[in-house]
């Protein structure tokens, strides 16, 4: 199938809403746990999540425009901390259902049964159950044209189950069942295929 | 294993940088495709590519420090156009291979032996045999406190294999074995678990 800009333009809405988000691929759907000054709790899923860099070590997600109440959003403005929480086979439906449109005297975590850890006095709460639990201070946002957002924060503690991270830092995330998801319903599991070395050219790549 | 600020700060280098590069999760990687003026092409893989909005259509992908010499970042600024090509079980490990420093008077499509494809006047190359084929104009490039940026494009043409289309207009990524990743090296391939319904407070979720 062929489509070009003005063919995007009239495609009929849900079916371009479908067909965009899933362009981008795979992604981990990633809980995101804040808290409001008052201590008041909020989970909500996002896919779009990417690292930034090691040295220091920063990551970031896309956030939708804050036009309509965004609790996850306001929380990170009020107390400069979010966390991310890996999504496994075991919870991803719990997980998803955090993208409905509780209100803001709500709490995700009761509503929909997920168990909500504190660590090191850190002020959002992490996912108790999650193989990857990731704390973030905020610092920058890089305002999109269209409204959204591209929240970045620094790792300032990381929780890691020691059955994911192999001698030299890397991770096998198949061994824990995280889900891959794409667009905006779709869920996978996936089956470890092999690590590659480091590319050089006319050199032949090798499995490690 | 619980890390904070400082454990990470002392993590040998080389641990760190596979550590943290795997905490974001799956991606696909995306090859992406530019030509300078002189029509001279690069290929590169990306995996931190996401979706930005569907109305209007935007996609971003975050690029390395351009304090090297960077072929792909020259060549968007130069053109002004780019392509998504998405990798599958079939060509991963020549994508792969495209990560080696190849000079700007190689060209990686020849280098690796990768088809490219022109469409529609579009002045920068596609992969020929990958299923989702995605060319955008450059929208917008957002600096990064880390020498990162944020590269937005908004897309112009789409060309996608019609086995992975459903009438929604969503995909089931697994059909044409697009691969995921994550880290710097780890690839995996996927089964379809599943597809959720729209989440609404206090209704169970069901499967599409």
């Amino acid at each position: 199938m062929l489509l070009n800009y003005s063919d995007l333009e009239t495609t009929e809405q849900s079916v371009r809403t479908s067909l965009i988000n899933a362009l981008s691929g795979y992604k981990s759907l990633q809980l995101v746990g804040t808290s409001n000054a008052l201590g008041q709790m909020n989970l909500a899923p996002f896919s779009n999540v990417v690292h930034i860099g090691s040295d220091p070590v920063l990551m970031g997600f896309i956030h939708r425009p804050t036009t309509v109440e965004r609790h996850t959003y306001e929380n990170i403005l009020e107390t400069k901390v979010f966390t991310f929480n890996a999504v496994t086979k075991e919870n991803y439906m719990l997980a998803h259902q955090c993208s409905a449109r509780y209100t803001r005297n709500e709490n995700e975590f009761e509503a929909v049964g997920i168990v909500p850890k504190f660590m090191d006095g850190f002020k959002a709460p992490f996912v108790n159950d999650s193989p990857i639990q990731i704390g973030l201070h905020l610092e920058e946002i890089h305002s999109i044209s269209n409204g959204t957002h591209l929240i970045v924060g620094s790792v300032q503690l990381l929780q890691i189950s020691d059955e994911l991270i192999d001698s030299d830092g890397n991770m096998d995330l198949s061994r824990m069942e995280i889900m891959g998801v794409s667009g905006l319903d779709t869920y996978y599991t996936t089956t470890f295929h092999n690590r590659l070395s480091y590319a050089k050219p006319n050199v032949p790549l090798s499995t490690k």
